[in-house]
């Protein structure tokens, strides 16, 4: 007991405990990213993680099973030392999350690893659990005390979805807002976490260059397309009520849309720049009926060929209803009406079982029609900055230049950093930087409750409208770029969507 | 005589007469440029080159001569397909272009081949020799009439330099003028035939991009660095008389800033762009004694190291004076005012014997001082658009980004086209472009006489200048950047030369 009196934890010391220890997130994805925050050197010494699990197992045999996890996840192969310092921190505890009583025995047993661990007191919650059990687990904590006995900081780590709607998310926050007021609940939405995510307001807000053409008098249009040629594979429990509306839309693609049309905020402190994005998202242009009518389509995979193999259509997925009414796609137009982009659309497109597995920001700036160069009939291709998400990681910019041959014709030169930055293989996993500022305290990339609370009511007017319209499923091919409604949307605006 | 009364000549087809046909000029450029052309299949079948020599030899000699020509400076071997079709069209006149009475004959000689070639009376006199002949040949031409028989077009291409101050210069033209009219006239400046300076108009003009900040509000500063490691040479006569002043600012330098500060033209035809570059010229700030004095640096080198080989200072090169006054060096600050580029300084630096070969055309937009990622102490690298004019031909663009690594900093992305248009090595020779645009009759790669008259009086109060201060010579060393003071020209304005 005498190291107690004289230690001094880290500003990131603390007991993280994980609900959900033995699910997949946890092996999958949270403990590659402790692993890689070792070998970074960006966790404290003074951590520890209790890993709570309902079956009966050692310390000892958890730590093996994630050592298994860890080498097959992980991107690079595990170096012993690193592992021997992650596995250290390890503590496995038996209890069933669903057994509110036993929260009184977790908090003890907290305590009594708090007092031999130097962690300065600090507690993080992390609920890698079925959202089905966030509240469950959440009045757990209430009933055993377990945040009122932080001597710390003590935060609520919450993973997507953040409900299915508005009102089962508002019910889910009041329940959470009992226990932990809104600054320490850090609500997940692992997108935030990717490199070009995180790049978008540098990009925007460290070149002049940008941010001086970055509005309706410069853009054209601006595309945000998310496609995946994966199809519901295991997990169409959670698909088949969700769709690609609650699995993507109302998250991902929202905080992205957030994120590129924001104005500058006034600091880099995250509530500021949590305000400028939800303001965007409340000047978004009313989304009614009459509105959609003409501005979304949804689709459903049929079968179909992808890189030369049959794949089933969605509704001959296993687990998944043979009359599902389930959209496996969206595409949508929006406007953002505020000075900044007026009359530019932006076009969404999102879906599984497509020809191709992309995420990408399009930014397509106006032409200079019969202009000079452009007087006769010469075909104008576009400047296009575009913000390659995934699996390609980097920033293309497409000009125009002469052809340096006796043609003496203008081309598209096409510039890709991803030539540029050798290291760009080696981002981090998302998780990393996650758990990272959670540590920190820096929820610059986790929802706010007024954002999620904005984000369901426009998704949840366009999910009524899908359930109102009843669109005739299957209506694309898998490996197609989804149904042909969704190219009209486009084309009869003059447009198409930019593939590169 | 029956192929005379039905034959058709081409658009192009013509006699090109070139003066200087044994010269250095004609040997190591036009010969490979015409066999490029016949290459390029843009030379019709109707064409007659007449190759005027001093001595005495005959066509086949001359024929063989050049075919060696072109197998030297050629960038590819030989085809002798392509050869053969081009000796086809070369004829030899013996001639010494002193003689003024000999122009009777040279005309009759003119005549009789125009009668059985089908060049429809179209003809190109091309003046390939020291400029000291350029008044002669044109009094040649008046006297023998050569020009009045032009029964198609009648051009007449002066070889740089025109003149050698305002005053030859006027001189000069005002002699042409009485033979050929200013549009007949196409003074060549053969750095506008490089690809990068024809494109710096198609890259302004046809990417919004670019076009839309491309002014004072958003380019912090312009520079135009036109570097060599070689010395000056075999050319010292020439040199001597003319520095870096004549032989680089007053054409070259002057016609890439009009370029580049442009104001768009109405159209593509010639007089208007010829008209937006006079505008440049005359915006320029007044260049008074006063004004020079904090703004221009003068250089020559002294002896040094390239390439670890020692060189000999200038004075010290073959037929260079040992006191020699001529600046193979000179930087210089300038202002353009008008309302795109008023507070904008173009810095301008152009020398010999330096420690890079390099032309480059370098615009540093501005810097967003203290906002946002800049608020603290990180350096700011600045966005970059960079013409690499040769020996790299391509556009360079840096911007800033994230760096992909857990240090989370942000990092100038470099983005290159040369990489990005593989056949970019195989760019026409220059002269290729030239000799096509005289048939053509595009003149916009020429000066118009008012450009070289501007040019020339921007020039002349510039050289005034450095002959009245007679700076201390030789000031910097073979293989350096040039004198000290060239550097403290733009650092006290708190910038740096670009180096990238």
């Amino acid at each position: 007991m005498k190291t107690e009196s004289v230690c001094v934890p880290g500003k990131l010391s603390s007991v993280f405990i994980i609900f959900g220890a033995t699910g997949d997130l946890t092996r999958r994805k949270l403990m590659s990213a402790f692993y890689n925050l070792v070998s970074d050197s960006l966790l404290p010494d003074n951590f520890v993680i209790i890993a709570i699990g309902r079956r009966d197992k050692t310390t000892e045999q958890y730590r093996q099973e994630m050592l298994s996890a860890i080498t097959k996840y992980s991107r690079n192969p595990v170096d012993p030392k690193i592992w021997n310092k992650l596995s250290q921190m390890i503590t496995y505890y038996q209890f069933d999350f669903k057994d509110l009583d036993g929260y009184t025995e977790l908090a003890k047993h907290i305590q009594t690893i708090e007092k031999k661990s130097c962690t300065g007191g600090n507690r993080v919650f992390y609920l890698a659990v079925a959202p089905l059990y966030f509240e469950t687990i959440v009045k757990g904590i209430k009933k055993g005390g377990l945040s009122d006995t932080c001597s710390g900081f003590c935060r609520c780590v919450i993973e997507k979805p953040f409900g299915k709607d508005l009102q089962t998310a508002t019910q889910l926050n009041n329940s959470i807002l009992q226990v932990f007021p809104e600054k320490n609940i850090y609500r997940i939405d692992h997108y935030l976490g990717k490199d070009m995510i995180q790049n978008i307001m540098v990009l925007r807000f460290s070149n002049a260059v940008f941010e001086s053409i970055w509005d309706n008098k410069h853009i054209d249009n601006i595309q945000i397309s998310l496609t995946e040629e994966l199809g519901v594979g295991s997990r169409a429990n959670y698909y088949e009520q969700s769709g690609a509306m609650r699995d993507m839309f109302q998250n991902h693609i929202l905080q992205i849309l957030s994120l590129v049309a924001m104005e500058p905020p006034a600091n880099l402190q995250m509530e500021s720049i949590r305000n400028e994005k939800q303001k965007v998202l409340q000047s978004m242009e009313e989304i009614s009926p009459d509105f959609l009518q003409n501005n979304v389509v949804f689709g459903q995979y049929d079968e179909g060929e992808i890189k030369g193999n049959k794949v089933p259509a969605y509704r001959d997925e296993e687990n998944v209803n043979p009359a599902s009414r389930t959209e496996t796609f969206v595409a949508l137009k929006m406007h953002i009406n505020n000075f900044r982009w007026a009359g530019v659309p932006f076009y969404i497109r999102t879906g599984k079982r497509m020809g191709t597995t992309s995420g990408e920001i399009i930014v397509q700036f106006k032409d200079l029609p019969h202009t000079l160069y452009y007087k006769e009939n010469r075909v104008q291709q576009p400047n296009l900055l575009i913000l390659h998400i995934q699996p390609k990681v980097g920033v293309f910019f497409q000009f125009n230049t002469k052809d340096f041959t006796p043609h003496n014709d203008i081309v598209p030169a096409k510039m890709d950093t991803s030539s540029f930055i050798p290291d760009q293989g080696n981002t981090p996993e998302a998780y990393e930087r996650l758990i990272y500022d959670i540590l920190r305290g820096d929820a610059s990339l986790f929802s706010r409750w007024d954002e999620v609370e904005s984000a369901w009511s426009i998704a949840d007017r366009i999910i009524a409208y899908r359930e109102h319209i009843k669109a005739h499923f299957p209506n694309y091919k898998a490996g197609s770029m989804g149904p042909e409604r969704a190219t009209e949307l486009i084309e009869k605006d003059g447009r198409h969507w930019i593939k590169i």
